[in-house]
């Protein structure tokens, strides 16, 4: 025996190890993603895990910059920064989002970048967050963003490619009906300006419209009542969306505005953005115009989208117009226009409808050899795996082991259904 | 304008962005080690990126141990460790190579894990090294283990993918001759001793003889004696190689040796290995017994190779088998066989051989539409578009820019040979 050295076995604290039957999952989807995104002529970038502390820290990423997990200075940095306090200790840390590295990749490269900027991020991303069930400190985030295409034309490729990935995935485990829900944050604003809310409230307002999936109309009524907000207000907002129940388009739905509450323009262009998408994706995506929608994150601008699956309560993937963004990090107003992939509420999903990896459809060999079997048999051995491998058959040939019943076990679970032995020459 | 916030453009020192072109080449290589090592049964799994200083600091990692980025304490534990003093500031860290990793995931799953365990590991590990040409702080390893397979099957296995992998990778370039150099620690040691040079001379003899390729005979020859060996063992030494330079196979070179000083089924098996695995390669590839190779690491026990390139110093892969590294770590010895592919190698030599990505041999079409036409107009461009990215061709819709002569050189350079305008009807 070797001498031991100290080793801790299990992952730190909220991260984990992907057994190969996940891993196999994982990679699966990750290639629809980028194989369905490259056909949508989306590039794919890679930033570094690490970033400046100075912009994991610019109050753009809210509770998310308390997650950070900064890394300590080193050899006299550290030395110095420790005689002068604890908040110099580091001056870089882990990335918690795809989001603040892709502003400064933009403002970084900008003069090698085509425009409009079709990209496609796959990447880890880190949180110190407390661990809970099917919440890690170390998880795969996936977004696609256009940059600089001012006009729908981004919202539609956007729309179409990822209904047209999610319909891919989905369909492997025979889900065939996900929903994408569509509405503008403008149209948001006018309902609740038109019925009486004031601006300082919106914010409020939405939180609660927000619920409408969990709660319906009759709560939402009750949660505005209980904030206190004008009766009158209260009833005209929640008979709007009474009335609209049976609506269709957005440009009827904004008939219920007033002249003035609403460039028309609007409500056209979403309706082109949901004709154009229906058309391009397959029959079993819903893609509705949901006036109900609200999006949580603050820096939309104008359009906002989401996708759902009947029986989960969480979105599987959200965005939206963000104009005003990267801006705030570049100096230069540059239009954008994202899609955020729940990529680990996908797997989740998959894993719910699968019991074992629904990748492995081929024929896989195993052939197991004797120990003291001569060079040629040996030879031959190694020889028969060549040709299956060239006609794309897996192979693996290995050892008899001493307990061969449970090793041949362990071979089938993995999916090796084909399995031969070669004994010693009599 | 928005309001600029405090931000670095460029990339933390050490790191990079990677440019699409860049991540093309990047990940069709990734996708052929993974397509390959999988028809011979090699399972893909994955390890967080940070682990816990006890493991990267348990003295297996050689002087990587020292470039070891750590992460800080949080909250309360932090200001614990302040009052106690700069050596308790971090617990966690981030890996520095994937070896170390694969120790502490084996032992963690060893349950779930069939044996032998044939694994491949891609994924990022990170140093605190100092930047350099061609030097990052952030870099690619990618691994290929066997453990728990004493046999010569686990180098047959091995050493085969790879010299498959690298030759389907380097084809597409042209470069269709590579080497792979075969030996075993255990020859090396054997001849040492039969010249004369004692056990504790082996390290520092063998670091001269690792430069064989560079100097040649006669400056191993000089640098020995610089360094004051007997010039008897020197000599000796020296004619030895000199006179098996026609020697073609392990067994012939090792019957230099009189009885008694190297076990006679080490030769007889290195000569199957390299037997079987000519047969499973393409011609192209030469596999070779090489007694002058050396491979640096102390912990190889057997089997040692490495994979070579006319024109290159650098090896593009290497490794061996390393019975005895495991068990420091479980506490249980585990026979293991490896092989490291200098991932960021391949790439330089792929970038040196052509100018533009090779990947790229589909048409690829943009479609370019006037702001302003009609929706009817853009929904037919999107039916096209739909349509041809159903026949596999990538596809981009997209604004005509002001400068459209400018957009449709940047176009053309990302490979779009396809381009159709669309103005608004007249």
């Amino acid at each position: 025996m070797s001498k031991i050295i100290s080793f801790i076995k299990s992952p730190v604290r909220g991260m984990r190890d992907y057994l190969p039957s996940e891993m196999l999952l994982r990679e699966s989807v990750i290639k629809m993603i980028r194989d369905t995104y490259a056909l949508y002529g989306f590039a794919e970038i890679e930033t570094p895990a690490i970033d400046h502390i100075e912009n994991l820290t610019g109050k753009q990423g809210g509770e998310n910059e308390t997650l950070v997990f900064r890394i300590l200075k080193r050899g006299q940095d550290l030395v110095k920064a420790i005689e002068n306090g604890s908040n110099e200790l580091s001056d870089i840390g882990l990335r918690y989002d795809l989001t603040v590295p892709l502003a400064r990749y933009y403002a970084n490269n900008l003069n090698q970048l085509t425009s409009p900027f079709k990209v496609l991020q796959i990447g880890s991303v880190w949180r110190a967050d407390r661990p809970q069930k099917g919440r890690f400190r170390q998880f795969t985030q996936c977004d696609i963003d256009i940059l600089g295409e001012s006009s729908i034309m981004a919202e539609i490729e956007l729309i179409a490619a990822t209904a047209d990935m999610l319909s891919k995935i989905f369909s492997r485990v025979n889900i065939h009906n996900f929903t994408v829900q569509i509405s503008d944050r403008n149209i948001l604003k006018a309902m609740a300006k038109y019925v009486g809310f004031t601006e300082a409230d919106y914010d409020d307002v939405f939180i609660i419209l927000d619920k409408f999936d969990k709660i319906g109309l009759s709560g939402i009524k009750e949660e505005l009542t209980k904030k206190g907000y004008d009766p009158a207000s209260i009833d005209k907002y929640v008979d709007i969306f009474q009335d609209s129940a049976n609506i269709l388009t957005c440009e009827e739905f904004c008939a219920f505005l007033p002249e003035g509450y609403l460039d028309k323009q609007i409500a056209e262009n979403l309706d082109t953005i949901i004709r154009c998408v229906r058309n391009m994706v397959n029959e079993d995506v819903n893609v509705i115009f949901d006036p109900t929608l609200v999006r949580g994150m603050s820096y939309y601008t104008g359009t906002i989208f989401e996708c759902i699956i009947n029986g989960y309560e969480f979105s599987i993937a959200g965005g939206g117009r963000y104009d005003k963004m990267i801006g705030k990090y570049t100096g230069t107003d540059i239009c954008a226009c994202g899609f955020s992939i729940g990529f680990e509420r996908i797997i989740t999903i998959l894993n719910d409808h699968v019991n074992n990896n629904p990748m492995e459809k081929n024929v896989k060999y195993a052939i197991l050899l004797e120990a003291g079997i001569t060079a040629e048999q040996m030879t031959a051995a190694f020889e028969k795996a060549r040709k299956l491998r060239q006609s794309n058959t897996i192979v693996t040939v290995q050892t008899i082991k001493k307990n061969v019943a449970y090793q041949i076990s362990r071979l089938e679970a993995d999916g090796y259904t084909k399995i031969e032995k070669v004994y010693k020459n009599a």
